[in-house]
């Protein structure tokens, strides 16, 4: 059995880390699935999701890190607007986004066992924010038996 | 039920990008799941796979970007050819490569929804080479329902 | 069908890499699935799997590699440790382990074809220890048809 859901988040800043774990948590639960495993895509090319502790602090740390491994401001010739055919008019300066989006990843895959997403203590499901604030969209498959 | 297939694709360059998307596409139409989850690896250690936009100053800047975070001249003890067992006459120095294809990741999974792929407007579905020009090999399995 | 199973390794080192392929490969054989697909999950925020070559020069340049991109020393948030709440006595300064976690990723997906993991010649799942040495747990699943 399957079971597809989209979810919308709203971030609120440039960059930024969302705990959707109960989200997620409760896609399981309406499908119904006992055994299985649930797939989770950010649809976003500037926006990732990885799995990792819900801290504050860390989640400041994850800012420094990577705008400093890949900052705004670097040389990329994808921010060269000027260059580019067919861009909207409000398309932002975010070749770094896409950047850290590829390294973070953009989906993530889950077990589901006796109906619940295994994670351990520690592990929250995060959505990263490198291009915010936006609307953004994650797409849920839930797969497997009652 | 489900499908598997194996891709053939051939890299021009040392470090190139090639859009696969509709080939995955095809592959999960060939299947016949309507509902379900497609995962995609890459049968190497020295390319990757990423879901980002297929834009191609964009490449330019992966290719500088990760070229430069793990540069090919790097003192690297993979390198040292000469210290290694059985290892092929025509082994690469390419330490780098394997470095940067563990930072991107060589599995992708997606959701399959209404028969097609799930992707965001601006999402492609990349292969990363990292070591070419070399013939590569993705492995894709569709399982799901009709 | 579907077939799940927690995997215990000790790791011995603070930062190492360890080679879980032929206890993944157990699991897929004993859940009698024949076409399908592995998931494999850490269950921790300080440890990573990822695939890549089994060779043990390379697994020091992984080592050397993602320490000075992320080294224990930088100036977490995270390791202030006495401005953080309800944290346990023996609560470890490891921010970067978080950091480098989150790039090499903490979960896999893989083909199941004919009863057997996909993987290419070089390829071996990696489980990468970035706080150790600790006991550690991998959720696997194994979801597909006879």
């Amino acid at each position: 059995m399957n079971y597809y859901q989209e979810l919308n988040i709203s971030t609120d800043k440039f960059f930024s880390v969302h705990d959707v774990t109960e989200k997620i948590g409760a896609v399981v639960r309406e499908s119904g699935v006992l055994e299985g495993m649930v797939s989770i895509t950010s649809m976003h090319t500037t926006c990732a999701l990885s799995i990792n502790e819900n801290e504050k602090r860390l989640f400041e740390d994850i800012r420094n890190f990577f705008l400093t491994i890949a900052p705004p401001e670097g040389p990329y010739k994808h921010n060269d607007l000027h260059l580019r055919e067919n861009i909207p008019p409000d398309e932002p300066e975010n070749a770094h986004s896409h950047l850290i989006a590829m390294m973070l990843g953009n989906s993530e895959i889950l077990a589901v066992h006796c109906g619940a997403l295994v994670l351990g203590h520690y592990q929250s499901i995060l959505l990263l924010e490198m291009d915010g604030p936006r609307k953004r969209t994650l797409a849920v498959q839930v797969l497997g038996d009652k």
